[in-house]
């Protein structure tokens, strides 16, 4: 992946630098790929930049192979993944380049923060002008007031990303302290400045291979598990609960079944903290803790390293930025790299078992996959 | 597919209605799907609606299955089908459904003109003016000069195609004449406004099975023998001739290799025909005529019904309409029906193998798809 932040340079430029740093860590050329999923969320809005695939691709000097692009809000490029995947266990392709990639600081906060509500309803929510911190607020309160979670749980989330942000070198943001997140600036209530996300560019990419023919490409292949991806109601009024997102629970089981692993086995996991509150629910709803006791698992230390179940060691969407097409990629890249033992002073030590869960919108779709050093 | 034209509704629901008229025609009922890929091209610029996927499945009723939306400009609805016959193919998923949609005609046209040349290269085209109807001009001016080919053979392609969606009850126009043709006003010389597909609302939708499985759920399944997609760069100034697309050959290529039948083995064909010169670029590119001589051919009657390979006979994208995320998905449906001897007055008589093809941008991507109601 490439540095996180307000980045210099054009799309094609990003994007080709992500590309440049995975293709370095095997003996994979440009010319060897036979196909190539880009996860970008909306350069059309950001960039007046449809059809991006074939321009990404022509910086590349990739062959005149198939180019796709894949956009499920959030959850890109984790689905341009698993797209990617199936490419290659259907027989038709080999070696596939799976890419994220988003550029959003050209445009005004402001402005980004209008575009990304596009991702609601345009006939029950745009009009009443929802926007995602408000949307992921009322999911908030409903967790504090069903079962109790505090403000300074959610901050607790917010410390914790930033702590390990602050040891990745390609991280947007470094630490902030529980002071900083309660005292920031209220966005939506209860949900301050410093529990959501910035507006971020970057890029990241991978390399699919067929388990069996992994280990010419590399001497240490990371194998997919399993995959698991479902959708729920794109409106939050439409769904009976709000303090679950029940796409996280059935993506969560398919990918566990088909791993044969369960929450238990996970040693470690990048989630989608896109707000304070989506950590909280996503390590209920992966089964890593009981539903209602996220806020405090998280506030007890439980989700650090060296806790039950790391969770974002990496820095999370919260520390270490969300370009969106990139974030479900860069997920899998952290844990490709935590499962390789690579990943210095946030290594969670001795993992096996990696767990990535990318969230589009407020779960109309979610993906999770399981991933591990053995299986080939 | 439903009608294409200017038409009344919500995008969910025109969505929708090209489900509902395709599950009629199977045993399948919304609930057996187990994934949906979306083809469709920029909601988020027509309609301010990003993340489309899940808000058209919460109108169909489906369960919480995957759903993913795919964009390749102009081919985009064919590369959603490729994609879901992967997810066949590659066993996670057994009964998928791929619709394509898009709502175009509640921007002004002028609007419309202008979000479609997105599609070319924001640094390298956009800040010169170029649309689209100017970049095929440059196609067809070229082809002019090397071969010899008349704005008469290029009306020629707007004359049969038109005569054919006359016949065709769900197409946006009906017949026009030569006169008309090369009286209508000059776009971009020698492209006149009948050599010019029009902006379109509408929706197509297919259920894709394996092969083994499909009648289980019709008596009449089509089976898909080749899938070929290829790209080309993104702009026409990187490439070495303007008288071919490149992607298109290559994709025919792969598709008849895949297939194991030759361009002379087609019965029927839909081709991509946003402008007249597509057409003519289309018919040599795929090998039903030697290169310089599609215009002839068009001319002479060759690519009508009785004549060596007819052409677009459900009007094409020029007649028909051209709803962009639908149109690779409506060129299937075309075929689908052809091949099961279902177009009544505009029937290919005993047509049993089929092609579609279908170009996004100038050839940054391509699709060749060959079919037959023989195969499974």
């Amino acid at each position: 992946m490439t540095q996180f932040g307000k980045l210099k340079g054009e799309m094609r430029e990003i994007h080709a630098e992500a590309v440049r740093l995975t293709l370095e860590d095997t003996s994979i050329s440009a010319k060897d790929i036979d196909a190539m999923y880009v996860g970008t969320w909306t350069p059309d809005l950001f960039l007046n930049q449809l059809f991006p695939a074939p321009m990404l691709a022509d910086s590349l000097g990739l062959n005149n192979i198939p180019v796709s692009r894949v956009e499920d809000a959030c959850a890109t490029g984790s689905v341009a993944f698993r797209q990617a995947a199936m490419a290659v266990m259907s027989g038709l392709h080999r070696l596939v380049l799976v890419t994220g990639v988003e550029v959003m600081t050209q445009r005004p906060t402001r402005e980004c923060v209008k575009t990304i509500a596009y991702a609601s309803d345009r006939l029950w929510e745009q009009p009443f002008g929802i926007t995602f911190p408000s949307s992921y607020a009322l999911l908030a309160s409903r967790h504090m007031h069903k079962y109790g979670t505090t403000p300074e749980q959610l901050a607790a989330v917010s410390v914790k990303n930033h702590r390990y942000s602050a040891k990745n070198p390609k991280a947007q943001y470094g630490e902030v302290t529980l002071e900083q997140v309660l005292s920031s600036k209220m966005v939506s209530w209860p949900l301050r400045l410093l529990d959501c996300c910035p507006i971020s560019d970057g890029a990241a990419a991978l390399v699919i291979a067929r388990a069996e023919e992994a280990k010419k490409y590399t001497d240490t292949p990371v194998y997919v598990l399993g995959s698991g991806q479902a959708r729920a109601s794109l409106s939050l009024h439409d769904r009976p609960s709000l303090t679950s997102i029940p796409s996280t629970k059935q993506a969560a089981e398919t990918a566990y079944r088909m791993a044969g692993v369960e929450a238990g086995d996970v040693d470690v996991a990048e989630v989608h903290d896109c707000f304070t509150i989506a950590e909280i629910l996503a390590v209920e709803d992966l089964g890593f803790f009981k539903k209602g006791e996220g806020g405090k698992a998280v506030e007890e230390g439980s989700t650090e390293i060296g806790g039950k179940i790391p969770v974002n060691v990496s820095g999370g969407l919260l520390g270490k930025g969300h370009p969106i097409g990139a974030t479900g990629v860069a997920q899998m890249v952290e844990i490709f790299e935590q499962l390789r033992g690579e990943s210095g002073s946030r290594q969670v030590p001795g993992a096996e078992i990696g767990l990535t869960h990318n969230v589009g919108g407020t779960g109309g779709v979610v993906t999770v996959h399981i991933f591990s050093v053995k299986g080939g």
